[in-house]
């Protein structure tokens, strides 16, 4: 059992894929801080173990393991997805056999235009409308997707030190589906889930991305 | 003189097209009330005149007139467009001999799906990308436009006991042109201008207002 005054009797462990990237592994670290068992999925099991460690090494007593992604995913029944926007699909593909039906899936993909070689302040046009809605069309049936976590900074994740107190907005069509999403948001202290809207609004919210870039990268905060 | 602490000498009017809608009253009202001369336009001079009349009765002293949208334009160099996104390019036609080179355009349209009878938390795709650009293509060559208040309260702004603490994201191209708009924006007690980035930024900033429509929606405030 972690080493944390939260009871955490009965918290399945939660699936980050892609945990090496910068959101992935803060938020493998905020979870696994507030005493929710998570488990790292990168493409390269190796590169999983190794997040696990860091995670491990930051919060004494956390229970978290390293995996590769198609077992990652297995591990629980909300799923978060961090990987680059490019990586996504690809991504999805090789876990089409660990997301069961009725698993949640957690997008947090930002078609920022560097998946092509542009800018961080540009975005790509998406086909299905947005990242959340694309991942959609790729997850298998029964299984749902909820788009959060754009808005919140990787770096500031990442610090455990540094107190949070932001909202994160959710996207997805069904109510349900958002609030087990914010169950496992608000298991972060300082994070305030709110309901964005229904899937599609992820067109609005990804966007909330590059713009927080074109307005930091001019005051020069992240 | 207004009856107002602010020293306003040498301070141009700011003509507001549209000032009988809600968003352009609110600006109007504040800036009056800031001692900002005001010139409101609106399609027939009848209802401009209301509509300063309604600003003098709220800010007693206040330097406001009202007439026909193409003698507002021309009685200022920074003019607020505060029209419905349906009115927009019509509006501009009809003030293409008032706007002149060096003219700055306060873009404040948002392309809700409204204008074509949908939900106010869609929104339509623009030709040029966004309403600011589309606004930019339509102006006079020398005229620049920088998109601004698309996230400000309207009912709030008119609200005068009601006060401020909110950014309001400036999207154009040039900085001295922000900085500008920026300068009229602070003049209202409580708003702070921010540089959101390029004139193509309000892709983006556009889209705020239906999500702050949806989340409002849901949590029932505004």
């Amino acid at each position: 059992m972690p080493a944390s005054t939260t009871d955490t009797t009965g918290v399945p462990p939660v699936p980050v894929i892609g945990a090496s990237g910068d959101l992935g592994l803060g938020l493998a670290l905020r979870w696994a801080a507030a005493g929710v068992p998570v488990v790292i999925g990168s493409r390269d099991a190796g590169r999983a173990r190794e997040a696990a460690e860091r995670v491990s090494a930051a919060v004494p007593g956390a229970e978290v393991a390293g995996m590769a992604n198609a077992d990652a995913a297995a591990a629980g029944p909300v799923v978060a997805l961090c990987v680059p926007f490019a990586a996504q699909l690809p991504t999805l593909a090789s876990l089409s056999e660990s997301l069961v039906s009725d698993a949640l899936l957690v997008d947090c993909s930002v078609p920022l235009a560097t998946a092509v070689g542009g800018r961080p302040t540009h975005s790509l046009g998406v086909w299905h409308g947005s990242a959340a809605q694309q991942a959609q069309q790729a997850v298998p049936d029964g299984v749902s997707v909820v788009g959060a976590f754009h808005t919140v900074s990787a770096a500031t994740l990442a610090d455990l030190e540094h107190p949070l107190a932001e909202d994160v907005l959710l996207c997805g069509q069904r109510k349900a589906d958002k609030a087990r999403v914010a169950a496992l948001v608000e298991r972060i202290p300082g994070l305030r889930a709110v309901n964005a809207g229904s899937l599609e609004t992820a067109r609005i919210v990804e966007q909330l991305t590059p713009l927080l870039i074109s307005v930091n990268s001019r005051y020069r905060t992240h």
